[in-house]
């Protein structure tokens, strides 16, 4: 399923202040609507007889932290909705599904627990480092290695990124992220899928004049990119990517445009380090629980740093961002002025 | 005042999984004993007739969430308190105050909404580097830095600390951290000190051969940390610390014991960069809420990685680290074998 976090469009449009307004819900993507998931299993307990053991809740934590009960639950309400007409159900008056133009599409999980960012590509490393003058250095072939990153300035696939006053570098960067879905603690690679609840695409936005001076530092990096992050367009639960798995490899195809231009090109699969092993990693002495997001870093040329500003300037005012990744949609944001 | 978080002795002590047990509750420390704040406000309210405008809450960070209205409300509380007996007050057969034996203090603030650590005292910085084989860096004079690390592995001034099964180099970092009261951003250094509720001792345990070969990478420190952090054992109203406080400068001495073997020692007002300009550095494109923690960095000689193994070996299960701060306490944690 496709799995959303969204507020009807005749709301205010929320600011990306890493609180959710009251008025967001929760739903899935079906034939180019949203199906509200509270709604929709009342529908469902109302004309089916459904029973109605678990209550669904209506935001993306709680529903992370029902794990596979919820997600059994989730299923049989889609079960009774589907090849339904969609735009004819309601309940006490209320439309359980809106079509996608009626409604604001947060990000779809709109405070992770955690957010760690691996570094996990080799091309980009590598890059990245020459960039800086630094070579490659045996430890990164020896354990994957991540960052905490703010998981408090989150936006969905609709909302505008503002660009930080005092950045002249601002940056994209072409990344998957996936989702946990059940805690546990120092895994094994074997068993580290099963603690996924999906994926999503995620752009990881990156000031890289104040990242430069923080890193020479050597630490971070924080403020770097302690502005915004966006992640969407929707959580795709991992039932749905099992044709293109095989093992801990997933085969997909990632794609970065910058004003409709195509400047980033790569594959999931290009991963040095698999997710299977990024989680082993970060379960480490810690358990990871339900909302805690990890972000591959960024894919080969998935960012203006790597491509050189001959290929692009920097991001202005203006700009269009868009990331593809096949089956996991398109997540398109705008960058605009600082507000203050 | 001294806030803190505790849970009664006859329940069991909570693990270090940054879920808080629901038993426990938030109180001040007042002649050796604990006062429950919410006890105390009844009973002030059934006693002394105080208006109950607003009902304090019974955990930290909600009652960091009320902000300074929580503490004008808290204070008028601990007045109509102040000159009782304390053993003596009781609500609804339930005692208003405990004494200290019979209470387990938990982190003051059990899982901060986020934690930012930074790298503020020269000294440490000079010597941590040098043992790394690296110089300073210009760009550490220019901005302070911080990496954020996990708030969800904090423990109080009574829990044990797991060594990690895979490090050979345990070590501890004596710092001081101040907690955000009030919501800000792009706040100036005249604003800062405006926005902190109070002060902790933080220390910032450390894997260091895990940390040394992240870092080599250039992200991080991550999994180096990602294991615990004790904060406690309370938080410390600003309006406490006054007297040793000039303008932005905090006049407080910092020792550390290993078995009760003094190690360390330096003095918050050795700080390269103030509380309030780490604030600044914090809040700028991105809003500090209630509940974020700031971590000072470790003060000059305040871990083994600077004093050097010839002083004192890497920690082992059995070892007893007391940090002290004055004014604010002492937090002692013991060091024990991993339960994996």
């Amino acid at each position: 399923m496709k799995l959303v976090t969204y507020i009807a469009k005749e709301r205010a449009l929320p600011i990306s202040s890493g609180r959710l307004p009251k008025e967001a819900r929760i739903g899935w993507v079906q034939e180019e609507m949203i199906v509200d998931i509270g709604l929709a299993q009342q529908w469902a307990v109302f004309n089916h007889g459904l029973p109605k053991t678990q209550i669904l809740p209506t935001d993306m934590q709680c529903f992370l932290e029902t794990g596979s009960q919820g997600l059994e639950t989730l299923s049989q309400v889609a079960e009774t909705v589907d090849g339904k007409d969609l735009r004819s159900l309601q309940v006490e008056g209320k439309l359980v599904a809106r079509s996608m133009q009626t409604v604001t599409l947060l990000s779809p999980l709109p405070t992770p627990r955690s957010f760690r960012d691996f570094y996990a590509f080799e091309q980009h490393v590598k890059t990245a480092r020459a960039k800086r003058g630094l070579d490659m250095v045996p430890e990164w072939y020896e354990i994957p290695v991540f960052y905490f990153s703010n998981p408090y300035t989150m936006i969905g696939p609709e909302a505008a990124v503002e660009k930080p006053w005092n950045t002249e570098e601002l940056d994209y960067e072409l990344e998957v992220a996936c989702v946990i879905g059940k805690a546990g603690k120092d895994l094994s690679v074997e068993q580290a899928m099963d603690y996924v609840a999906g994926f999503c695409i995620l752009n990881d936005w990156s000031a890289r004049d104040l990242q430069r001076k923080e890193m020479k530092v050597g630490l971070g990096p924080a403020k770097g990119k302690d502005f915004a992050t966006s992640l969407g367009p929707w959580l795709v639960t991992l039932d749905e990517l099992e044709d293109r798995r095989s093992e801990n490899e997933l085969d997909l195809t990632m794609v970065a445009r910058v004003n409709g231009q195509e400047l980033s090109r790569g594959n999931v699969r290009d991963l040095t380090y698999s997710f299977a092993q990024m989680i082993v990693q970060a379960s480490r002495n810690c358990p990871l629980q339900p909302g805690d997001l990890i972000g591959s870093g960024t894919v080969g040329t998935g960012c203006i740093l790597e491509l050189g500003t001959d290929v692009h300037r920097w991001l202005e005012p203006g700009d269009e961002v868009e990331l593809e990744v096949e089956r996991l949609g398109v997540l398109k944001n705008k960058v605009v002025d600082s507000s203050c």
